[in-house]
């Protein structure tokens, strides 16, 4: 059998009571390291847990998934995902191969906390977002702005939008490669502001009015821990706006806004009249 | 401190482990018990917790919220909510009477899996979810459809949406309320057949489109637990189908369902040559 474990968010406790007996019970423990990370490291982890844990970055995952699936037909396997199994299609694929598979390898998955509803402690409705948007680190060459359609999208109906930020971990280093070498970059996560510029830099380009600097918006870092951050304030607010450690996610609040959603919210306000003024002018009972 | 703790959608054992050890050392504990159900009942709880656990009914919660807190400015308070606790407007109210309080209450969420992401296990891709519809069980004079011009927003970008089915517990029964007697109704939980005919009845009155005989749809119930069970199929298909025993919930998709997609719910489906045929008539490359 093939267990997908979600872990939640934070640290090495959020997993549940179920997820860690069959850790503790697993052949094998492989950790997805590549689509988020926890706020605690693998050595922790492992000692809580009191099992080795091998890392899979992307590579083993996508390549070589024959070692992760090996023998799981007859032993327990656990493969330990950062939030929830199905908030990355990556998992998806992993379950489709066990079902490929020959003979067909059993899943289970344990399900667990997601960011997609760990945003709901802004006070923002859950039932009212619309598509997920993912925002990609810019470079002076490459500044894809197809989240600027799709958040436009949500925008037309008043949903709100989630933005998952960038995370890149184990990336090449391209010069040290040309030379022959393999040298991995340092990690690097997307920080609020990093993304409410971007999205500032492709609105000043566009000019539908979809993320223009008084689009109030919702930053959050690190949910689910004792040290979660929220800051509500306009794009242009939150461009400024240091929210520490990893990991960071925005949400571009949509016009269908509440006022029990408001009430809520404006208690996490860099300038809580401004957030007020325009909250009142352009957003309520517009949606 | 108030902790409101997510308990995930199965059993007793999908708390996570820092959510059981809040509950062991609570000076109460309390159990939301009107907007979701867990597949065990209330002394399997208490057991393996090691507590006594209060029910906290809609009563309860909405207007006697001060017996809640009372004294939660010095002891903690566990507030459990099965799924998690941000799926439902109440608790953002809980938790906003918390920060009013005099004095103010200190409030932390502990997140858990909700039906919200759970429903990726049909394989349909959470990013392309659009807002959340409910359900409500009609009756001879009251049908209400506000939910048919939402999927009708939904349908119109190509989003999934996934649709919450009817609860009742404890509704007091109305003959013998008149009768100045007060005694409940048993418990009644809404099946993916029922909810897929309601959509049915609605879309022959109303004639869009959004929701007819052969649309695609999805029907899950117990989500989460090792008796999951996941049904693919037209609405007219799913208006027959039985998913047995509660919790059921319903997805409808939606026209930007992706070939990956598919390929993954087609296994469930009742009748798969049917589900492939209208898949590639309707919906493949539509989105």
């Amino acid at each position: 059998m093939l267990y997908i474990i979600g872990l939640g968010l934070a640290d090495e406790r959020d997993v549940s009571v179920k997820g860690l007996e069959v850790i503790r019970k697993a052949e094998r423990v492989y950790l997805e390291a590549y689509t988020a990370v926890l706020l605690v490291d693998q050595k922790q982890l492992e000692s809580y847990y009191g099992r080795s844990v091998i890392l899979a970055d992307r590579e083993m995952v996508e390549s070589q998934s024959d070692d992760i699936l090996a023998n799981a037909h007859e032993k327990d396997v656990a493969f330990l995902v950062v939030g929830d199994p199905f908030s990355a299609t990556t998992h998806t694929d992993l379950a489709l191969r066990c079902r490929q598979h020959d003979p067909p390898i059993p899943t289970r998955t344990l399900p667990n906390a997601s960011i997609l509803t760990a945003v709901g402690a802004t006070g923002l409705s859950l039932y009212t977002f619309g598509q997920t948007v993912s925002m990609v680190f810019f470079t002076d060459s490459w500044k894809p702005s197809s989240f600027y359609d799709r958040i436009a999208e949500n925008a037309s109906l008043g949903f709100h939008t989630l933005v998952l930020l960038d995370i890149k971990v184990k990336e090449p280093d391209l010069k040290a490669m040309a030379r022959g070498k393999i040298i991995y970059e340092p990690p690097r996560f997307m920080t609020v502001a990093q993304c409410a510029g971007q999205m500032l830099e492709v609105e000043e380009e566009r000019q539908q009015g979809v993320c223009g600097k008084e689009s109030l918006a919702v930053g959050v870092a690190r949910l689910g821990s004792e040290h979660q951050q929220i800051v509500a304030g306009t794009l242009e607010e939150l461009a400024e706006a240091d929210l520490g450690q990893p990991l960071h996610s925005l949400v571009l609040c949509g016009k269908k806004m509440h006022e029990m959603e408001w009430e809520y919210v404006r208690e996490f306000a860099v300038n809580q009249d401004k957030f007020d003024r325009i909250w009142k002018a352009n957003y309520a009972g517009k949606g």
